[in-house]
């Protein structure tokens, strides 16, 4: 009896807290293998028996059993049949520890000396909490109807795709995408958003930002000029801002963006950022006279448009227009779009449609600048692709999107008519209200609906700063997308109420 | 029968091409569907009959319905039982045609007009045949043996991960990765490496090349020094240099780099890169006075140092030195490491480790310039993780590289004993030779190998265009990892064949 009560007391450092976030087995883990690497318990020391251990500690079996497995499974203890677990003769030798340092004795740089640059300093400051990031919890815009996604047919595709994976899919990809997804984006874009391409300007990027990073990194120069439209994009916006472009706003009124006084102020600038199809965040369309005249400028002046088609898969009243892209007659337009709309955003992959002089600059620059999308993904959303089932989904998700907005848009009008006006266009993912008094402040009400758990953005907050307030107009923007029927119902009663006090 | 055979008249535009690569029923459907989409055959056609154009076309049963299947599957088609198939009564309206224009209209840009910037052109010259691009064939280097992943352990991991998704997984992920997997490659990176970090310090990238590219950018004003191992790592190079660094070449001898003369010469660089536990190409290993050296000048004059220890988690003949990260306490590293090697690189997942000051702006930056990695492939390898498969596959990759290390050492030293010299330690996924008489020109042998479907790369392409040829070694770097020992006995012997003529 001596001898084991020893053994348990040896092991009396143990604390196990189950308040904390890691799991207790985890804890049990990580204690026992600190131990081991510190020599607190050495070579040959027997492990006191579970039962001992659930007495000494206070916690099921289970717990102390997993742990005790994952370190037989890693080489720690070794189980002699008969005779118990013992710590490992043999400690795997690759261990190391930190050599004693905790990280309070680490000496912090001061602010002074941080070795950041002017466009590292810039980034460092920018506040967080006015960037878009999305949680799929109604009305946080831009999430697209997570819960109705195939997960069983995408996963059954996953399944099948490892099966069927040679060593060579497994190791680097092609910096500009899997190869037969590039050819089947070019043709989807050719029929569903009259885009005129080869495969080769097809690059699958992660996510339209990249695509707009990397524009902004090969085509402006320290002071370029870029027309953006206002209210618009914030982390497109900032992205072209923090690389030291001076930004010209473009206002925008119930047919989008207005480019006629701004491009014959600014006729030098270098860039054009335009949402065509579903003004970000106004939501409506931009008529084809001013699409033209936008691709005329550009021409003359040598300047290029980034025509960002973010949601465009989403139209419910009408035919939608062809982009922008497929007028373009003079290789002006780099247009990008995403996946994470149609198919799910964790996928992360979007494309950038690149004229064809830009082609070997971009793919060098996806090159040094990331490891290419996950290979596998890509072949995945491939299959998904080849066999229908994408068009098959868009499909569905526009009849849900349609059918969700329908619910939103006839809740705010029964509850909220004399409160909120509905702008845009039948389209996307989001519907933008105005607030009928414009004394409200979008910012606080915003913060007080999110207290009550609905997510929006305030209007206000997408407009560059400096725009005048009365050029500036206050309201939510609501996602419609990720919360169904009765969602909505219940919600919008929620917001009536604390819109109302 | 008239009529049949005037049905079948009208699909006489129907041209399918066996050479082509484009599967046959893909062809078809995709020419039906065109022909739809323009109004060729109209709504309420019948189509012929599968047996009608089987004769037609001359292709199989399994064609024609293969086609058919998709175009109903989309609603192109409709089918009437009893009454046969049908053009859809209603094409989905999303469809949109580009308007006519063939690619040959498009009016290219000039080279003069190319819309480029400095970087946008100096990336648009690179020459792609001196990129490092990795086919898992003898002898790439860099490339695992990926033949021996645990592609059920892995592919068991996913299906669960999927069956067990909730929407939110989904939906967009935090810039700086997913918070789990943080904290365990904090923990990993402890026990194994040395490094000492909070796992908020832990950034997950698009492999180490996302990291060296987002530190670049926030730390290199135009102008800056950085000091850079000559030979050395050609895309880390190529990011600096392409930002407008100047690079500052040092040497690197049978123990690394040698930077004692370099920093006292150019004391102001702001950044040194540093591969110290196996240097890229040469594989030996930096002794600890140098890299206390190297931390004493980066206190000492502000700088920073970016470690990247790409390989380290594989040594096969000695306790591994824990990284120099562990050795800082002023905050001057920036640690990156990769899971391409140990996991696979179409995981393209990596991971920095930034000093407190520099957190913020670097996940600003990440959340700027890409989507973060794919959410769900980063919840699988947090998996794989946690159940300790990755520590065991690590182990058994250790085993099975220092095997085929072993054999191409054994078989160099056996055939080409006369023309290889081994330099660099037992470690890492490549083993690079440098040629005994060094009148010989690695580029046009690497060359030569190639056309024999052997791939190295030439040892003087890892230098600095403008080192001096007496400091330019000639040999070939070679990866001994991805071929098994009987490919590698057999490609040798075929080595040797090629390099004795």
């Amino acid at each position: 009896m001596m001898a084991r009560k020893n053994v348990v007391d040896e092991f009396g450092f143990l604390r196990l807290d189950a308040r904390k976030k890691t799991p207790l087995f985890r804890q049990l883990y990580q204690q026992l293998r600190t131990a081991i690497l510190q020599g607190r318990i050495k070579t040959d020391y027997r492990i006191p028996s579970s039962r001992d251990l659930m007495e000494q500690l206070g916690v099921s079996r289970t717990t102390i059993v997993t742990a005790i497995d994952l370190l037989i499974a890693e080489g720690y203890l070794q189980t002699f049949h008969g005779r118990g677990t013992f710590v490992g003769s043999e400690i795997p030798d690759e261990q190391i520890l930190p050599e004693g340092v905790a990280p309070d004795e680490i000496q912090r740089c001061s602010d002074e000396s941080n070795h950041l640059n002017e466009y590292g300093k810039s980034l460092q400051g920018l506040n967080r909490e006015t960037w878009y990031t999305g949680t799929p919890k109604a009305f946080c815009p831009g999430e697209p109807a997570l819960d109705e996604f195939p997960v069983d047919i995408w996963s059954k595709i996953v399944r099948r795709v490892w099966k069927s994976l040679a060593p060579i899919d497994l190791s680097y990809g092609e910096p500009a995408g899997y190869s037969p997804l590039r050819s089947q984006v070019a043709e989807y874009l050719a029929v569903h958003r009259g885009v005129n391409c080869d495969p080769e300007q097809v690059m699958i990027v992660n996510g339209t930002q990249q695509a707009v990073d990397v524009v902004a990194r090969l085509t402006l120069e320290q002071g370029d000029q870029v027309l953006f439209e206002n209210p618009g994009y914030i982390n497109a916006r900032d992205t072209f801002q923090k690389q030291g472009a001076e930004i010209i706003p473009v206002p925008v009124d119930h047919q989008g963006a207005v480019f006629e006084k701004v491009i014959q102020k600014h006729p030098k600038a270098r860039l054009a950022y335009v949402t065509p199809s579903h003004q970000f965040p106004m939501g409506v369309i931009l008529p084809v006279e001013r699409r033209l005249e936008l691709i005329n400028w550009a021409k003359e002046n040598e300047s290029l448009i980034l025509e960002d088609d973010y949601d465009s898969e989403y139209r419910y009243s009408q035919k939608p227009l062809p982009c922008m892209q497929g007028l373009d007659r003079a290789s002006r337009i780099i247009y990008v779009g995403s996946f994470s709309k149609v198919v799910f955003p964790a996928l992360g992959l979007g494309y950038a449609i690149v004229p064809p002089q830009m082609v070997s600059a971009f793919e060098n620059a996806l090159r040094l600048s990331s490891r290419p999308a996950s290979q596998v993904d890509q072949i995945v959303l491939s299959e998904f692709i080849r066999e229908g089932h994408f068009i098959r989904h868009l499909r569905r998700m526009r009849k849900t999107h349609a059918l969700r907005r329908q619910v939103f848009v006839e809740q705010i009008q029964k509850h909220l008519a004399d409160e909120l006006e509905i702008i845009g266009g039948a389209a996307g993912l989001h519907c933008t209200t105005t607030f009928k008094s414009q004394n409200k402040n979008d910012v606080a009400i915003v913060k007080q609906l999110a207290e009550q758990g609905i997510i929006t953005r305030p209007l206000s907050g997408y407009y560059m700063s400096g725009t005048k307030k009365d050029r500036r107009l206050n309201g939510l923007v609501s996602g419609f997308a990720c919360s169904t029927p009765s969602q909505t119902r219940r919600r919008i009663r929620e917001l009536a109420v604390i819109l109302k006090r």
